[in-house]
């Protein structure tokens, strides 16, 4: 099984089409990668200021672009995340003064006094997150996601901050082993990209960080032709769901729920005002983001409810 | 035990200040109210255009002012909710043109054509909602809850069909049999509003209308002296809720994440930014709704996490 | 010439229809009013602290309701302003904590550090507005305005602070002499209220406080049988113009501009795609605040391209 | 005297690092350019339905990029526009129906119809714009300006339909002859792109399409060394202002108002505090697009008011 990572000092911090493929699969293949942490691993118990450390534009670095062999504009990558190992036995958060859901930032500014930077470090050990022993906190147990994972566009480079139509930053706890996650193709090959491990995270990502941790995830990824996606879709166990990134909040909630009506009639042959009378009776939501420059909201509906 | 609700032609459609109350409580009595759907129980199956029957603002009849002896300004109510009882055999939904979180509305102004009119009856039976048997889909636990309860502001008279800080048409769905909602109080009395029966209702209500039924509800209003509440909150077995109604949905997200912190720091001790990095690994959002004038979203810690 | 205000401690600190009128005036009847500052006249050079003065929910008394003889629902009034005088020789502008376009509010929350309190104490004389001697700031023109004009909801009563389709606290410059407000009627006598006189505003009023008086405003109020409003307008001798109030603003925009369209289509007979695409040629946009409950936008067709 | 422009086929439709420039110029040189319109020249009034024509993401084609010599990440670009000619009589207008202010857009999903589609040609003569002879219409003044000029950023490639920190598809009317426009300084040479010549707009452009029309230009690029902005920035005889592009528009709004203040105290000794307080009495505002990925606003200072 082949395992594919980017080398020193090339990480992608774009999502787009203008890079080198770092790796290349087949359709179905199996196989490894290896992901840093959004810090680039530079944070540790030493480190005194994150803000030192964070180089915009060069936070969250991901791994990739990552080649999907034939798969060509107008088609789907369906991307089965198998499991994702954390490779440090602990995860890093922080308080980021201009960045997170309660605070002024650079999209939504003030003239507030920015809050002050903070690093924690929560140890992982036991298949659990230690938030605090000095609290007595419960440990969390270890549901690890990557919190970004998006395909180029054709034409444009979006961050790695950002979540958007290509995926990206989406920080949805439902892109985690044993869900599978379709992306739109734009170029040929796909140029899958994915980072951003996350040992534990709450609804919103509310401070703007999770549990941060530098990954071993195995992957495969399947090519579904013809399947044009406007937005990335999600299928678990137990729902299909549709991911919508957009400000304000409404908005993602809206695109979200759009691609789920649309996907229930076009894929479940629920006429679309029927699904949308559906989904106010039985749909769920998962605020995955209030905190990235674009929000995003999960529309999800449980399969139990799709017409048997 | 006492059973309160209004007289014919005198329902509340504002939660305010200006009303002789229709009932009054002990703090700690258990007593019961009836209330009607929030079309009125005017729908049914003979109904071929709800927009007829919607004559704004007499839209979403409560029940109330209930009046809670002894409850003075700064203080909060406490309304346990004991059981909800559907008193029809079947729910009332509907598409409405103008109103929904798809549709463009009279706050979200467009050019395009308004959605055609629908009505739907949804039988109750067997504790489940039937949404259609020629679909063949599932039938949907009967899991009621109250879509709108609150308390008066001081001088304002809010319509029933907005949330906000007293409370009022939040529909979340946690406003069900075992919780206990925190309401503040700012005359004297309370004056508790209730109504708007949902007997299944999906997150974020994304049509804009649930299972809408008429109930006998069993309820029991205790007083907190002196806590003074900027929004409301709910408590459950499993969580401590807070919950922010404005537009855009952001700013209602901020809203329940702020109180949600101020409590676990005022209540538990822990101080707030490391409240805040705690809300950002565990916490849980539930999405109210996307559609009334404000939206409401519900922000929840698990109790398993508090200090111990 | 009659002279209306309220009595000492009744001032009206809501919009709706539960008071009593405190005037009464007949159609085309010229009037004076008399009308408080914002803080109820309450701050001058010793204030030390603004914050101490604010006890919501009095804040921003209105003179009214005055009773406009034989308004019905479904009528509008057109008031116009004739005069705005000041009735001291000095405003007041501030700095409120949480209050305002550039810091936390308690709608768009964050864990910031508020802002400090501030009281400024403008000079008005030779027809200006002194902003700082030591700054050498040039003399602002006084151009005074009502930031606050409404008529009563059917059966809500709106903070004077709001503004919305009643009209209200729109701190919209166009409300000024010269210019003519319409205004929806809802109940018997349509219930006008009045305040929050401005010497100067820039627009959008950014930190939330323009140069407020006490004033003597001189009016007329003429009734328009029939014409059933969803939103103020104003005419000016330049513009036709509608005003839109909601959150998000781009909300508030949409909304102003469908009214605006609408208003072209109705009576000016161009057909509302074309008046679409001539408003997108043209039409100017006043951001009247971004600080209130809901903000303000000003869509404004000049008179000059009204079909010949 | 240089002529600028892309190749056939060569157009630009991002705006990023990741292409060669066009054409070079020096500090202070005056040179010509010449752009496509928004629609890449191909509409004429056989041109029976825009959406055929509209191929995305190849809309909006730019001129450049053009290198400036000697600039560098951290300076500023003082880009001057001295004169807009349109080479073609007439302008090109449309309605495109998923597009604009008032519809359903892919940002702003409904399941409402969408609008339907229709293209306007509007002759351009005795420097006028002719909207409608048939409703007898004023002739529209011809006022053009670019509306999109921006700068790479350092790895972002930024569709040309964007406008942001980089400037981009602002659509602000203030772009226009007489004015110069400070943009950031992002990768050696700067890489300057612009377009989207507009022989008349209103403010908000409510409809998302102005009178377009292919243009030669003329421009002067003057280099301000370690002037680093976060936005861009404009000077007219009139006024500086910022411009801030963001959804929803509130954070556009506060964008702009936060850069227009920080200026004001570091260039002009106001401090912010009073400098806030001076906004809120005498700035002015212009909403510059509602239609755009990002909505713009315009924060104007007037020069008169500047310290003397």
């Amino acid at each position: 099984m082949q395992t594919i990572t980017n080398k020193l000092g090339e990480w992608s911090y774009v999502i787009g089409p203008y890079k080198e493929p770092v790796g290349s699969v087949k359709p179905g293949e199996i196989f490894k990668i290896e992901t840093l942490d959004a810090f680039g691993n530079q944070v540790d118990s030493s480190t005194s200021d994150i803000t030192k450390l964070i180089k915009m534009p060069f936070v969250n670095p991901l791994t990739g672009p990552i080649y999907v062999e034939g798969a060509q504009k107008g088609d789907a990558l369906a991307v089965t995340i198998i499991s994702v190992e954390t490779t440090r036995d602990y995860g890093v958060s922080a308080i980021i003064p201009e960045f997170g859901g309660l605070c002024a930032t650079p999209l939504t500014r003030t003239l507030n006094t920015p809050l002050p930077p903070r690093v924690m470090i929560y140890p992982i050990e036991d298949n659990s997150v230690i938030f605090s022993r000095d609290l007595n906190i419960a440990p969390i147990p270890y549901e690890p996601f990557y919190g970004t994972i998006g395909t180029a566009p054709e034409i444009e480079a979006i961050s790695s901050l950002s979540p958007g139509s290509h995926g990206g930053n989406m920080d949805a706890a439902d892109v985690c082993p044993g869900n599978t996650i379709l992306l739109p193709v734009n170029v040929d090959g796909g140029f899958l990209y994915i980072g951003d491990g996350h040992a534990a995270q709450g609804d919103a990502e509310v401070c703007g960080v999770a549990t941060e941790i530098p990954t071993k995830g195995t992957l495969k990824v399947d090519l579904i032709k013809g399947l044009s996606l406007r937005n990335p879709r999600v299928e678990s166990e137990e729902f299909i769901m549709t991911i919508g990134s957009a400000r304000p909040m409404e908005d993602a909630a809206r695109i979200a729920f759009y691609e789920l009506i649309m996907w229930l009639e076009s894929d479940y042959g629920i006429e679309k005002l029927v699904a949308y009378q559906l989904c106010s009776q039985v749909a769920r939501v998962r605020l995955a983001n209030m905190v990235d420059t674009l929000y995003s909201v999960v529309a999800k509906f449980p399969k139990k409810y799709l017409p048997r």
